[in-house]
């Protein structure tokens, strides 16, 4: 399993190529007057021509839209091993795969995302049905349990999301982001898929070495409950949990403002709130909450504690107990949960003493959305679902912070072998060769000239880090030999050419 | 290298069940009587009611929008199988990975696709940036170089993309669906690229066990060549040119007749046309049509031929030369096109008797295009490329329907070992084991149950093919074992508790 953490090397100036160059925006004319081209060419330009009005005629910019990104062949690499980590570990634990379109029919994500809704990118009604871009990976995969009736299956999905927030790219927030989901659906004993959840969560941030973390937990129900014996009106329970959602950005005296001020509490329910939601810790706080005067009062919330209870002392057999903390401010965006909620913070000690402190918000989240399925099912049919969901692009940016910092090397192609030759008039015979190297599923490359000179041919190896030289010439063509080159140590061995193949396996198989 | 011809089974009743199953439609009353669940669940409820006008609160259709679907895990699993093998062999060439946003700037796309441009999905302007989903991979990767100056690259990308098209799903063809493409940039000597993206082809055709295939070869040059010596004003040149496209659907006879009729091009100059596109053999051809009194007179065609020559000398040396086929009527219906072009098609034979033929069209195509990337640049300064895509969506289906011929059994999990459990009050025990199972990196699954019978667990072994079991209760409690039970054999051994990592790693590693 590619450990992140270990990758060696001076990748960084690469890097700082790739991520400092500003937003790589050209300004093209879009109707070029000295274009000789192809008849193609000017056909397309024509056209377009014709289509511009005047004032379009003029300069445009050639960039990504606002808020995504292409990833470089760096990042490719590097996305590609977080991903391998991700499902590496969702497969480990049994999950199958899952795709869904990209889009969905505009009626199934509404009304499942609270105040977040405007986010969601429409396609235009260019006649037919009225299409959304998915929010995230949760919803369609309930559309699907929904739609062929599955009442039970542990599956993960890995894809893109799209969302029309304002982009603070710095912090690794994109419009549009990958999303790597594990899901748990099913009627089950209480518990038992939610703690392995969160063993998941552990068992890939642990893998991604990317320092220390805390998983925090809490619970819809002992959410409501506090509300509940606080004496909030039932109809303010969602406008005092977003307030509460807040905490992890603003001090408690702040919400406490915002709860009395904004959204008109009771100065005195806003207290008695803030005496528990500024409570956080493992699972004594547990024990501390059932024995509450108050909250042991409230049937939501006693279950909600009970239910807490037995996940903790799951964790502790796993082995997780300490990364884990129950915390009353923890209250999640969506309108989904219906159960315990978990989201894991990034810890702010750097790992390392040379590195920046990197503030990258949660890194993972996820929880129980128990009436998801059934908003979809014709009768209602409820089909319980617990499930988290990894925030790779943050992982992404701390990774390639990381990467920068330590100039770790990255090789973007897998080449093994270069095909070369010292003379003209080779360009046959390096065909020959690359094709049954080819043939034989090595991984090769050549100059695409008839007669390149040996220098750029070597040094192109060097700089791709491919370990391997074929070299054929007059003298090796007459002897019937090609000679291999290792490229870290130089040395030159002549083979025979009809060991081409074998030879190379063999070199490549010891490395 | 996963060979898919050669996977065994009898998944076909999995696969007839998933595929035969209709659209998936149910219909959901959107607003519920009898919900009586969770208070999040009613708050949407209420709000999504709030939002309906009364006609639209009766019956909506949970399903997937038209032309696209869901890939179920069996589908993932054969999905990933086949693009293992694509991108292995892209790989294997030296390409690097990039990707793009799935949308770009709508005025990225325009002009770019000819006729098809109506295909295009456009996003809803919701303030901001026109937008419109990507319609293939190639105008991307154009404005990805444009964009970064990149004159040179050798890249691959594997993503989906969307087309407005009238959905014919028995044929393969989707709204939305992966393309595999990989394509080199640079100015090199010709056709040595050009000659690999064929062989790169002929690669991944043969490792897919598709059966028989030819690669129909065409220069956009000759084709102009033969309008202009035939007498087609130049006005007429694309009219023409996708008259001719038809040709692999309708006869000659109608083609000319298209000609003739529609496009109001004189019978003689049709039927000089009809001598040249009717054309097709190997290297020959292209000798026979240098020595053509009148295209020998036209440059553009002599162009094209000289480096069709090339290419077929190069196709000859990569061994591969009897699989392609230079095809006078081939024409390519993208605009971008300005040299060789080509397209691969399965030839009718089934692979196997039982087999019924299928007809899927081309599988694979690509070409020359010197000019997309300069319509992007503000000097137009051109990087000439070449490429091709791979039609995963029709191999997808033609391995799908071998599958079914065959009844190849598919695991959807990788799952190694399952702890069970033949006692009540275990749940804990199994927990403790299976924790040690995933932090050694092996996959394991457990039932979500605190007592559940022996039987149902083996069942669930037998059915999804994990190999091992292993099996604690009071006894081996006791005595300090656990008992390691081979599903296909049924043997069961004793091992001490201490060695299980060990020895299950041992039997995995030997099986």
């Amino acid at each position: 399993m590619p450990q992140l953490g270990l990758l060696h090397g001076r990748a960084w100036t690469v890097f700082l190529g790739q991520l400092r160059r500003p937003p790589g925006a050209v300004c093209i004319r879009a109707v070029r007057s000295h274009s000789q081209g192809q008849k193609y060419l000017q056909v397309a330009e024509a056209l377009f021509a014709s289509q511009l009005k005047p004032q379009e005629k003029s300069n445009f910019i050639i960039k990504t839209p606002k808020g995504t990104r292409d990833l470089s062949p760096q990042q490719m690499v590097v996305r590609e091993k977080i991903l391998n980590v991700v499902v590496s570990c969702f497969k480990r634990h049994g999950a199958k795969g899952l795709d869904t379109p990209a889009f969905e029919l505009k009626e199934i994500l509404t009304e499942k995302y609270g105040e977040d809704s405007g986010l969601i990118y429409d396609l235009k009604d260019q006649g037919g049905e009225l299409l959304s871009l998915r929010y995230d990976l949760t919803v369609p995969f309930a559309r699907y349990l929904a739609m062929n009736k599955v009442k039970k299956m542990k599956r993960y999905h890995v894809g893109k999301v799209w969302r029309r927030e304002s982009p603070t790219i710095v912090q690794g927030r994109y419009r549009e982001f990958y999303q790597c989901d594990f899901d748990i659906a099913g009627q089950f004993d209480p518990m038992i898929p939610d703690a392995e959840c969160l063993k998941i969560m552990c068992e890939i941030l642990s893998e991604l070495h990317l320092g220390d973390f805390l998983i925090k937990v809490n619970d819809r129900r002992i959410l409501d409950g506090i509300f509940a014996v606080c004496g909030v009106p039932e109809s303010k329970f969602h406008a005092i949990c977003s307030s509460v959602d807040k905490l992890d950005k603003i001090s408690w005296k702040d919400v406490r403002h915002e709860m009395v001020v904004k959204k008109g509490l009771a100065p005195e329910v806003a207290d008695r709130i803030g005496d528990y939601v500024q409570c956080h810790g493992g699972i004594s706080l547990v024990e501390q909450m059932f024995q509450d005067p108050r909250l042991s009062q409230n049937k939501q919330a006693l279950e909600g504690l009970g239910d807490l209870k037995l996940l903790f002392e799951y964790l502790t057999v796993f082995g997780v107990a300490e990364k884990v903390s129950f915390d009353l401010s923890l209250a999640r965006g969506l309108d989904y949960y219906t159960g315990v909620i978990y989201e894991a913070v990034l810890l702010q000690t750097p790992v390392h003493a040379e590195e920046e402190p990197l503030n990258v918000g949660s890194v993972a989240a996820g929880g129980r959305y128990d009436g998801l399925v059934g908003m979809f099912d014709p009768r209602g049919h409820k089909v319980p679902c617990v499930g988290l969901s990894i925030g790779v692009e943050r992982i992404f940016s701390i990774v390639e912070q990381r990467m920068k910092t330590f100039g770790e090397k990255i090789r973007t192609t897998e080449t093994q072998v270069f095909v070369a030759t010292p003379q003209k008039n080779f360009l046959q015979e390096r065909l020959k060769l690359i094709a049954e190297l080819w043939d034989a599923g090595i991984k090769a490359e050549l100059m695409y000239k008839n007669n390149p000179k040996l220098l750029p041919q070597l040094q192109y190896c060097e700089n791709m880090g491919i370990p391997l030289v074929v070299i054929i010439g007059e003298q090796e063509l007459k002897e019937g030999v090609i000679k291999l080159r290792s490229v870290p140590s130089r040395e030159e061995v002549a083979i025979k050419r009809e060991n081409l193949v074998a030879e190379v396996q063999k070199r490549l198989s010891e490395s």
